[in-house]
């Protein structure tokens, strides 16, 4: 095995915030990147016409894309619903499925939900110092159900790539609804 | 590519004391076990004559130790010299050397020493909310410079293993040492 010969460094992670300094890149998916992943795709249009919120960003230092290397990024999600449903990041499978991921909660308050190609379903409240393993081959999905910006550090092999496409096509298990006892999971 | 399935799980990490629950695994290291690791051997001596105090301990939740597989864990180094230098960790490349490691300070001040095999040497100071990468090949010892536990959170590649023998044999490039104006890299 071959892998980039990179030097050691150091980032500073805001334990609340989540901010993390340098990064080398940042994705911003404001609602309209999401169409489609919301139940209320109506609901959906009326807030991209009324200024098109940021749901979430992901702060990330970049790494050579190689098993042995490890990556690592910073998500805050924001609190918002899209009709009943809570903002959620987009959710995806690793490109190369047997690759896991640890996350890190710094503060906030949700769910991470999993499910497996196969089936299976799966959702754990993610809150500051939840350590939630992902394990290999499943899709992961975060949801906000607080008040404010759900914020939590990640760390994956750095094979591991990133496939949105199936869940676009295929959508998650569970989704997140605001009751009117709290959060419920449909 | 074939890996063990496991299922989606949780841990609480106190994000100041690094305290991790459930774990299932503790290693306890007391100075008795760091023998040589140490400049001054009779001043480790007196010290184990003298209670042979508790240097660092490591809680973890263990997994398959399988390529895809990341294992997270806490480490707890405690403050104190052995003469004029710090408490440190015994330090380790990892048996698969093509394998990364990331830290993140949660409390305490300290440093990360790093070497390679072929003669390179770096310190990177370690505190709350720092992100330190540990690339492949790099042996790492953390050291302790404060007052106060010095607690931080890892997460490395389930294949990655560890290699402590390399480390007696060699000793580390750099120590640690409390000088007049305060730590000192030697």
């Amino acid at each position: 095995m071959k892998v980039t010969a990179v030097d050691p460094f150091a980032l500073a992670l805001d334990l609340r915030s989540g901010a993390l300094q340098p990064y080398t890149s940042r994705t911003q998916r404001h609602l309209s990147d999401m169409r489609g992943a919301f139940r209320d795709g109506a609901a959906l249009e009326d807030l991209v016409r009324g200024g098109d919120p940021l749901v979430y960003e992901v702060l990330q230092y970049d790494l050579p894309e190689e098993t042995g290397q490890l990556i690592c990024c910073t998500t805050v999600l924001y609190p918002g619903t899209v009709g009943a449903e809570y903002y959620m990041t987009k959710g995806h499978y690793h490109l190369v499925r047997e690759t896991a991921e640890i996350y890190l909660g710094l503060s906030g308050q949700g769910y991470l939900l999993l499910m497996t190609e196969d089936g299976r379903s799966w959702a754990e409240p993610l809150g500051p110092g939840t350590v939630a393993y992902v394990p290999p081959a499943w899709a992961h999905r975060s949801v906000n159900v607080g008040e404010e910006p759900l914020v939590f550090f990640a760390v994956y092999p750095g094979q591991a790539g990133h496939d949105y496409g199936t869940i676009e096509r295929t959508g998650f298990a569970q989704r997140v609804l605001r009751g009117p006892q709290g959060p419920v999971l449909a």
